[in-house]
């Protein structure tokens, strides 16, 4: 990335997130590519970043949507993605999210349990519409990630198994106002390894055979998300390698594969750029306090997890500390026990691997505004969401107070 | 609390924060009265729940305001709170921030480094102005509370250490910019043990005399925030004790006590109701699936903090189950292993405790909007913040789009 930190500081405060839109097209090519042996649709996880101006960019690509609210389908439909690939997922649809969800037409719909089924076949009822359904799979395989991300096992609230797709399935067939349309599995995030993901399709096509064999068609193959990145020094999944193991799973069957990759597409897109305020020593800890916070990206807090961070400056005398932001609470930090060069006041630090999950997750904690967002792309930078104001931030309670 | 959710249901729709604000005056009135041997200060860390309306009832009482960002005084200032009631804290504020509040002419700054004692001196020295401070002195007492919200030992960023304090306000005697005005510390959050309380407060008057000592004299202690609250079972401080053996410690001292409690006045005015879209069980596991998610209440997400919840029917059989949101996290979740009854689609469900540190953290993680707060006031209840809308939330981005 030849991006100049400084000049954007500049331009636009700290802190910022900034996004390589070059690296967002390389990764879909790269993902939508490895799929060109068959019918494919790439239907980005708006959840990993919702800014609008980073889902038109995939859109402009050829993207679809994979969406798990409302408002993530509206933001998908806003920047003109055709609702023929949108899908709504998600564990906990709301009624009118339903509706709202059916009168758009939008590809289909994920179920999630039983429940759920009957309330979609409820509303389509009452709307007079035949619902596009797809059930998601829960295929009891362990993807080997953090408990906080890893979605495919039986004890957690994802999917269903095997048995109740089927009578799901049957009912959907026997429905008037259901169709059966697709399948989908999703068993994590940050995937490094190939071989959960293999098995857990190939569990799932089975099930699509024998769907067929009762004459239960289906149209879609949605293999989920999950594919990992270089936070540290993971080792990847090769692009290629994965779709060819799905390809392979799906042999025999004419069928359209999805896959809905979000971190994948932008997590490495993404850098989180903030300030050195103060350095200060205590005990024997030494800590360099930044402008951004935990509000901002909340990530190490909430998983520990692990995200590279570069001072900007040429001093080349490192020693160990912490790295923190200015909120009231011991778990406001973005690195610990992490060697980096002594540091100035304004100095900028680059916090990576932040396209993904970061800013999605920001709050207002303490009264900080969200920061702003900046597009990267062809070497030019452009702000793709302004900085929150201290009257942004009070708009919604104003007029309340007496 | 005689609030009829349901009513509040009906009107305002559901996921909603309710806020009793006749507890919030009884809670204030116990801590002042406690403390009414002395000249005082109840001043109210806004970070617990920043709602205006709120902060307009405890400024209403007489309460000050504790602040940790620019944000935070505005909130107060905006609410009617006098600037010398107001404190400034936290540990990395930004030069604009300094900026602001010695123009606004707030009670003191609470500084927390070497650096930012600097910082605050270069800057007033350019507005021309005398900066009233205070130091927050770390006295390294263990307060036995979660590591998350422990702030009072070394190997944590907040405050210095005795030694640092000192020089500190000497450097503030000696310059024509700096008043060394308070004292100040904060060990911890939820705090249900008195002794490092007592302990700390020894310390840092016993610092307090030394100064006074070299004629430094501080006209006041701030002695933070931190007082437990009910979650569970917890066995709490005792108001009367916890002020008694504060006054006791600074027998002798001419010095305004200043106190900034926030969990401990909001904490448990406040339920969070959210609404049941489905049940489904995987594998063993009982799931019931609410309206309501991370998003919206982020504490057993990231600190596994309990809440009591209850399911608002008149169901009598209960079983064991997880109670979670809507949102594609596994981490997603506001109870585990919990005896709840059977649910109908619609049930209200209450989770309680949850005025302080709840929607002061809210995001808007999947494209889920804030919810509506509602304040409840002498038996009549009216709303303090409108939900927000998806034009909301895409307000700042939508002009980028291109
Ligand atoms: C159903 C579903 N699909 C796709 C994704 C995207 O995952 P990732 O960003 O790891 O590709 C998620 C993430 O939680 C998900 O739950
Ligand atoms: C300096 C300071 N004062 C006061 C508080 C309020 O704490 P509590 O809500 O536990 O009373 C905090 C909380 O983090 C704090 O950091």
């Amino acid at each position: 990335m030849s991006i100049n930190f400084k000049e954007l500081a500049n331009k636009y405060e700290t802190p910022y997130y900034v996004y390589d839109f070059d690296y967002i097209t390389s990764k879909y090519n790269e993902l939508k590519g490895a799929f060109k042996a068959r019918k494919s649709l790439v239907a980005y996880a708006v959840k990993a970043n919702s800014n609008l101006s980073v889902i038109k960019h995939l859109a402009s690509l050829g993207a679809g949507a994979d969406c798990v609210s409302i408002g993530e389908v509206k933001r998908a439909l806003k920047v003109g993605i055709a609702p023929y690939k949108i899908i709504f997922s998600g564990v906990g649809k709301i009624d009118s999210e339903i509706k709202e969800a059916l009168t758009l037409g939008i590809l289909m719909i994920n179920v999630e349990s039983d429940a759920e089924l009957n309330r979609v076949e409820q509303i389509a009822k009452e709307l007079d519409v035949v619902a596009r359904i797809s059930v998601r799979v829960n295929p009891n395989i362990d993807p080997q990630t953090h408990p906080y991300i890893s979605t495919g096992l039986h004890e957690n609230k994802f999917g269903v198994d095997i048995d109740t797709a089927k009578r799901m399935y049957i009912q959907c067939k026997n429905s008037q106002h259901l169709e059966p349309t697709g399948v989908h599995l999703h068993i994590g995030s940050q995937l490094t390894e190939l071989q959960p993901i293999k098995e857990s399709v190939k569990i799932v096509a089975d099930l699509v055979k024998n769907l067929a064999a009762i004459k239960i068609e289906l149209s879609f193959f949605d293999v989920g998300g999950g594919l990992g990145i270089v936070y540290d020094d993971e080792k990847l999944i090769d692009t290629n390698e994965y779709a060819q193991s799905i390809l392979e799973c799906l042999f025999g069957l004419d069928i359209t594969v999805i896959c809905e990759p979000g971190r994948f597409l932008v997590g490495n897109s993404g850098v989180f750029v903030t300030k050195v305020l103060y350095e200060k020593v205590n005990g024997n800890k030494r800590f360099v306090i930044v402008d951004g916070a935990m509000n901002d990206l909340l990530r190490p807090s909430l998983y520990n997890a692990y995200h590279k961070v570069e001072v900007l400056n040429d001093n080349q005398e490192f020693s160990e500390c912490n790295l923190v932001g200015p909120v009231c609470e011991s778990g406001d930090f973005f690195a610990k026990d992490v060697k980096l060069p002594k540091t100035q006041h304004n100095d900028l630090v680059a916090i990576y691997s932040a396209g993904a999950y970061c800013f999605t997750m920001a709050s207002n904690y303490n009264t900080r505004g969200k920061v702003a967002e900046i597009a990267y792309e062809n070497n030019k930078h452009r702000l793709i969401r302004k900085r929150e104001s201290f009257e942004d931030i009070i708009a919604l309670e104003e007029e309340y107070i007496k």
